[in-house]
């Protein structure tokens, strides 16, 4: 893999659609990829490390960020601040990598808008059926009713924007949603390789 | 595989750039495909068979076809008629399967020009550099120098529109490029499933 494979694969689907368990099916096809991990100002909860949860930060430094337009997004929510630094994207992609945002329709319409766009393509994952996505959110036992009913809220305001999308992904045979994104993901990387045409062509002629 | 797997992947490249062997090498991976066949009027050569190199059909039902509105396209070449016929690709769509179509940059345009676009998914495939597709058309000896001549010209071309593809592939290694092309081909499957937003909407909300 070298530079010309840096390509942006980013993932939208609601809550309890199952994208982290399919994310560990297709991590064992997908070499040299980077999961982006979001920044923040508010304290690590038990258990939670710097670098694989949250990049962890002081309010200081993070202003500071905010000032060198180093966030493709940020937002402050209460009394923090969460967002995402470019720093570690840009390294990944210069490294060749494959970097993977799980975000919302709402940050996939801002990468889309961002420089990055022409390294990205985007998968909507979901449920096989609304049905499916209330019974796997109420199965799951770890939310409170309010919560999985704004979830559900969400997910049918959601659904809406997928013709946004690159991918629309049905997860419901795990092996057979991971063996399509893991396509997805290399035809991601074939697709990023096109992104400066007048390179690729002065190139081939010589 | 059901109907809403039916989705075009089209193929150019220049003459000698290895898609025959390529295709060979992919079709032990992809299933449910149909390689798209022209049909022509001219008598088959030694060795053609019908419904294989192409469909062989009179001049009458050539004409007939053509007031009926059943071809994609279609060329009249000296005393002979050559085409694509609407009805076998149909036919191959709503069966769910792959439609190859191995043709060149204007037949890319036409087809993306056709009601057919929503379901395609393209790919120019070309060999490392200029140097090696010479290397290569003067190495397989079957060609006259003003052909091999005509092909590089049409090469050089034709590569100046590589931005109306999807895809840019180097054959370049045949064991990766395949698992490259089964990739994008798992990947157009999946992308022509969303051709119709409202119909996939509807169906995940009930």
């Amino acid at each position: 893999m070298n530079k010309s494979n840096g390509a942006i694969l980013i993932l939208s689907g609601p809550s309890g659609c199952g994208k982290s368990t399919l994310l560990k099916e297709v991590y064992k096809d997908i070499k040299d990829y980077y999961f982006s991990i979001s920044t923040t100002t508010r304290a690590p909860r038990q258990g939670e490390q710097h670098g694989v949860d949250y990049f962890f930060v002081s309010k200081e430094e993070f202003e500071k960020d905010i000032q060198n337009n180093e966030f493709l997004e940020w937002a402050r929510v209460h009394d923090n601040y969460y967002g995402t630094s470019l720093k570690p994207i840009n390294k990944a992609l210069e490294e060749g990598k494959l970097v993977i945002f799980d975000i919302d329709v709402q940050g996939h319409d801002l990468v889309r808008k961002s420089s990055f766009n022409s390294f990205v393509t985007s998968v909507f994952i979901t449920t096989p059926s609304l049905k499916e996505l209330e019974n796997r959110l109420n199965s799951r036992a770890t939310d409170a009713k309010e919560v999985i009913e704004k979830r559900i809220k969400n997910a049918k305001v959601e659904i809406q924007s997928i013709d946004k999308y690159d991918y629309f992904l049905i997860n419901d045979d795990l092996l057979l949603a991971s063996k399509q994104l893991v396509s997805i993901a290399n035809s991601a990387r074939i697709k990023a390789s096109l992104y400066n045409k007048q390179e690729v062509i002065t190139k081939w002629m010589n």
